[in-house]
């Protein structure tokens, strides 16, 4: 079997199904279980080597670029176009430039966007009604609530609201629950997880029987991480604020997905020689000499890593644009389901 | 908060709600946090001492104990009893011993008991039926179908029909995505997983912060076993078949969940000293010494690995009644449930 999603007729996308994924655990073999090439860049490196940049924005714009097409194509073929809309409560900033990233990207591949702006002290009804009419409305194919929500709306309430077939975001327990089981496949996978494990197909670093860490397990982003590398036969553990000693099991790892939100809590000493790490932190650190007055770092040392990885995503640049194009994929495959377009 | 759950008025009965569980990430206070307790059999044992077996046997005695007096005091106040269904299709012997335990357990805690017997060769359609039919059938609180079901029939498919209120074993996706998601509660966890932390528990082994690893991710016991310890803030992998040096990981681990089904797979050699073992496996093997010409090993070489561990389950007598004890009890919660009774 190829690499290449069904789905994706054209489309710069390598993530395979994931039921075909699936496969028997045959411990007998165990010992036998020879990988298909050698990973070609799981190399021990010294310490004036520097790890290879694994480029998010420009695999982004890659995949944007192709998801344009299909647009193109589906606005020729049937006159429309694949609809995101997005439920944003608060004066959050980063919730804020979050979508504002989202929105620019939508019209960058021709979708139509729409936004529901809520003030702070809405109530969780008001958020629900919203839902419900971008739930009814047909011109949109995929909802995404921006988390966090405030305090006082219960986010769990909201999400059961939204249409499952619109679960852009893919954090529907019924979409997380058909995530973690072999055998099934949800209807969405959540985009940062999808953007990290596409990052890693990219790169031709291979998953399967390889030790993968994730720090952090956040319902959008650590868990998520686990399901789906777990799918893709890495050996997964997942640490937290409460794991003992988590430099001695981050070390362990062969590709580390940094998610705990913490600036430059991964130092270069938590990484194995070669490792290939994905950091997903985006935090704003003060910075007066930057435009805004402070600029965005990872949960990576960045500095300290590059001596030790293999390959490493930079913050800004790595995950995070792979994450909105994930979200335009997820809109796309919603849209087309939706229509019945292939 | 104590360690009684709210559904257990009067019950012998130790895991907590899993919500109540939930604590924030807050990584800062890493260095400085403190367990409660030092975990009192996680101590380094010497080769000649022997671990302490953990009775799953009597554990589960006295569960169905407690569950028999709450049986009569739902009978005397509301005329009614919790009422078990199962769907047992084919000839397998194994899955024919499960239910023939599962029978008598009911019986024991006076439990009212269905069964719907179907030949290997029935229609995926005539196993929805049955399931239906159990679904509308207000007499019956759970319903579990046997599995493995034969291999013409969609496992996924008649699972997708078992009313989520009924499903005591918990396999349906979104209770599996419930047991996942920080901060919800699946209306029921699986049975031996939900088995394996009672047993923790009951041994005063602490789970938080420590190394756990799971070794096998079947959808039924190692990957629910796997989101149950990580709910209990364990540090958790995941071991598979596709795992490199299943064995190095497998001595990581303060806690080890056994459920790869393959006889005495786990040596003395893969545990840490110390380590507390969970053996899942239930696996005849011949032995014309025996009754009826085989006996029951588990996943855990027993003999090698006393020596080095400081608890171990049996096998038998250790998960596997404890399994039939919590799926009384799921069912037990479900009837409350339907009707009202607290």
């Amino acid at each position: 079997m190829g690499r290449c999603n069904k789905l994706s007729r054209g489309l710069s996308y390598r993530s395979p199904p994931l039921v075909s994924l699936d496969l028997p655990d045959d411990w007998s073999s165990n010992s036998n279980f020879t990988h298909s090439h050698s990973p070609p860049i799981h190399k021990c490196k010294g310490n004036n080597e520097s790890a290879r940049i694994i480029d998010g924005r420009s695999a982004a714009e890659e995949i944007k670029s192709s998801i344009a097409i299909e647009v193109s194509r589906m606005k020729e073929s049937i006159g429309k176009v694949p609809g995101l809309a997005v439920i944003l409560v608060g004066q959050r900033r980063d919730s804020h430039a979050y979508v504002r990233n989202k929105t620019m990207a939508c019209h960058e591949v021709g979708f139509r966007f729409s936004i529901a702006e809520l003030p702070e002290s809405c109530t969780e009804e008001e958020v629900c009604d919203a839902l419900s009419n971008y739930n009814k409305d047909a011109s949109i194919h995929g909802i995404l609530v921006q988390l966090p929500l405030p305090q006082h709306i219960d986010e769990g309430k909201i999400l059961n609201v939204l249409s499952l077939e619109k679960d852009v975001d893919g954090f529907h327990p019924l979409n997380i629950g058909n995530l973690a089981i072999q055998g099934r496949e949800p209807l969405f996978i959540p985009c940062t997880p999808k953007g990290c494990i596409e990052l890693l197909l990219r790169s031709d670093v291979e998953i399967a029987g390889k030790r993968a860490v994730v720090i952090g397990r956040s319902n959008i982003v650590g868990l998520p991480s686990f399901l789906l590398l777990q799918r893709h036969h890495a050996t997964v553990s997942i640490v937290h604020a409460f794991s003992e000693n988590p430099e001695i099991i981050a070390r362990e790892a062969d590709i580390l997905v940094a998610a705990a939100g913490v600036p430059n809590l991964v130092r270069g000493s938590w990484l194995k020689p070669g490792a290939v790490v994905l950091d997903v932190g985006i935090n704003p650190i003060e910075d007066p000499e930057s435009e805004h007055g402070y600029r965005l770092i990872g949960d990576v040392c960045f500095e300290e890593a590059i001596k030790t990885a293999s390959a490493i995503t930079p913050v800004p640049g790595g995950v995070g644009p792979m994450t909105v194009a994930m979200l335009l994929l997820n809109t796309l495959e919603a849209a087309k389901r939706a229509l019945g377009f292939t």
